[in-house]
C-alpha cells in the first residue's frame, strides 16, 4: 500500500505521541517535530507508510536517546492479556466452531496499537469484537489453504496481540514459524516479548529483521524473504503488516481490525471493521 | 495564547483539510503539506496558533491559486442558518431571560467552524446547545458590565455564526460595533458575509484587518487597535479570537464553545464544553 497525502499529517502526529512517551524533553520534542517536518518532502508517495515509520522511529530513538520507548507499556499489555489468557481459552474450548473463535480473538488482540491514536479497553473490545460480523470473511479460503497445505508462517504485529495469536496457534492443525521485528518499534513483537509469552513452546520463532512497524519486505533480511516466498500458507496480523504486504504475489490471510481510515478504504470497508482477508488464494 | 507541540501535527492537518477544499490536483497538495512542513521549525512557540494559521492559509492561497476556498461553502452556511433565523428568535421571545438565551445562541453558531476537524450539524446541535449546561458562566459579570458600558465591540469569528450574532445584538441595549476578518480566511466572516446577513442594520461593521484566522492584533489594523483599546465593553466570539486576546490587559467576554483540547485545556474546561468566560472584568 502506497502513502496517501492523509498519511503526512498522521507522521507528525505519530511522532508527537511517540516522542512524548521516549521523553519529557520539550526541547527535544519540538526538534523532532522539526525535523520530521523537514523530512516529509523527502518521502515518496510509493514508499509503504510503515518504510516512513522506520526512518521516523529512527529519528525519535536519536534524538531522545531512548530505543524502547514501549517497553513498560509493552510489559503491562502483555500482563493484562495473560491474565485473560484462562478465559479465553476457556472461550475457545466451549466454542462451537474452535477455529473461528480463536481467529476472533487473534482479530481482537489487534487492538492493542500504540501507533494510533485510539483509545483502547482490552476486555471491553475483546467482548465486543467477539460479537462483532467480518467486513471481509474469507472463512472457507481459510479452511481450503490449511488443508491443502501442512505448515504456517505467522507474521505477528504488536507485543500483548501475541498472547491472542498463541491461541490461535494452539489451534491450527500444522507447525507454525511466528515471524517477530528485527527491533523494538512502537508496541510491535520482538523475540524477547514473544518468548516471555511462551511462543517458542508452541511455534518456532525467528525475526523478519524489518526495522519498520509493518513487513516491508526490502527491509528484511534474506532468510525471512526466503521463508516468506516458499512458505505454503502465510497469516498476516495487523495494519503495518497489510501495508507492507497487501501487494506481494503470492497467496496471504490478513487478519486485522481496520483502525485507519486509509487503510479501511484500501481494503473497502469501514472504519472499526474486522478483516479476514485472503489474497491470491484459490477461491 | 501560545503554541503548543500538539498545533504542530494540526497545522498540517488543517494544511491538508484546506488544501483539499482549495484544489483537486494532488501534486499542488502535495507541494503545500512539503512547504508547511519545512516551515514548522521557524514558528515560533511564543507565536499565537492563528498567527501560524494567516502564514498557512497565505502558502495555500499561493500554491492553489484559490483565495477564498471556502466561499461557496460559506454562503450554503448562512443560507442554512438564514432559514433557522425565525425559530431562533421565536425560542428567544418565548424564553424566560431572554439575553441568555441570546447567548446561547451565539454560542451555538460558533460550532460552524471549518478549520477545526469536527462534524456539525446545524439544527442539532443548536438543539444540544440550548440544553448544556456551560462549563465558565461569569453571567452575572456580563450583565454587570452592561450595566456599566453603554457601547460595545462584538468581534465576529465564522460567517454562519453571524446571523447567531444578529439575535444577540438584536437583544444587547446598546450601539454595537461589529468586526470582521480583513481577508476571507477560512469560512471567517468578512465585511461581504456581513453586510449580506444584515448586521449593517443592527451594527456598524468595521474590519480589524487581520489576516489570521484569529484577532491577532500585531496583525490588526490601526482604526481596530484603538477602538479595541478604548472600546467600553468587548465581547470576543470563538476560538481564534480566544487565542489571540486570551492575554490581554483590557476586560474581553469571551463567548465559545471549546472545539480544541488544547484550548479547552487552556481555559480549564472539558473538549466540547460551552464558555462565557470573562478577563480582567468587575467581579
Amino acid at each position: 500500500m502506497k502513502t496517501y497525502l492523509d498519511c503526512f499529517p498522521c507522521f507528525m502526529k505519530q511522532t508527537l505521541k511517540s516522542a512524548r512517551i521516549s521523553t519529557n524533553d520539550e526541547t527535544k520534542i519540538k526538534k523532532l517535530l522539526d525535523e520530521v517536518g523537514m523530512m516529509l518532502k523527502d518521502i515518496p508517495m510509493e514508499n509503504t507508510p510503515p518504510e516512513t515509520g522506520a526512518i521516523i522511529y529512527k529519528k525519535i530513538a536519536e534524538i531522545t536517546g531512548n530505543n524502547d520507548p514501549y517497553k513498560k507499556i509493552k510489559k503491562q499489555n502483555i500482563k493484562e492479556v495473560l491474565a485473560l489468557y484462562p478465559k479465553l481459552k476457556e472461550i475457545v474450548k466451549n466454542s462451537d466452531d474452535r477455529l473461528l473463535t480463536a481467529i476472533r480473538l487473534a482479530i481482537a488482540g489487534n487492538i492493542i496499537d500504540l501507533g494510533m491514536d485510539k483509545k483502547f479497553n482490552i476486555a471491553k473490545d475483546v467482548e465486543k469484537i467477539m460479537k462483532q460480523d467480518f467486513a471481509v470473511f474469507d472463512y472457507e479460503e481459510f479452511k481450503r489453504h490449511l488443508d491443502l497445505h501442512d505448515e504456517i508462517l505467522y507474521i505477528g504485529d504488536n507485543a500483548g496481540e501475541t498472547v491472542f495469536d498463541k491461541i490461535l496457534i494452539e489451534e491450527l492443525p500444522h507447525p507454525v514459524t511466528y515471524v517477530v521485528r528485527g527491533i523494538p518499534i512502537i508496541n510491535d513483537v520482538t523475540i524477547d516479548e514473544a518468548k516471555y509469552i511462551g511462543i517458542d513452546k508452541v511455534a518456532k520463532i525467528i525475526s523478519s529483521g524489518t526495522t519498520a512497524p509493518g513487513t516491508i519486505l526490502n527491509l528484511c533480511n534474506d532468510d525471512f524473504i526466503e521463508k516468506f516466498n516458499n512458505a505454503s500458507m502465510v497469516i498476516s496480523k495487523g495494519q503495518g503488516n497489510y501495508e507492507g504486504l497487501s501487494d506481494v504475489k503470492r497467496s496471504v490471510f490478513f487478519l486485522l481490525k481496520a483502525k485507519c481510515p486509509i487503510i479501511a478504504n484500501h481494503i473497502g470497508v469501514e472504519e472499526n471493521d474486522i478483516v479476514l482477508k485472503g489474497i491470491n488464494v484459490s477461491r
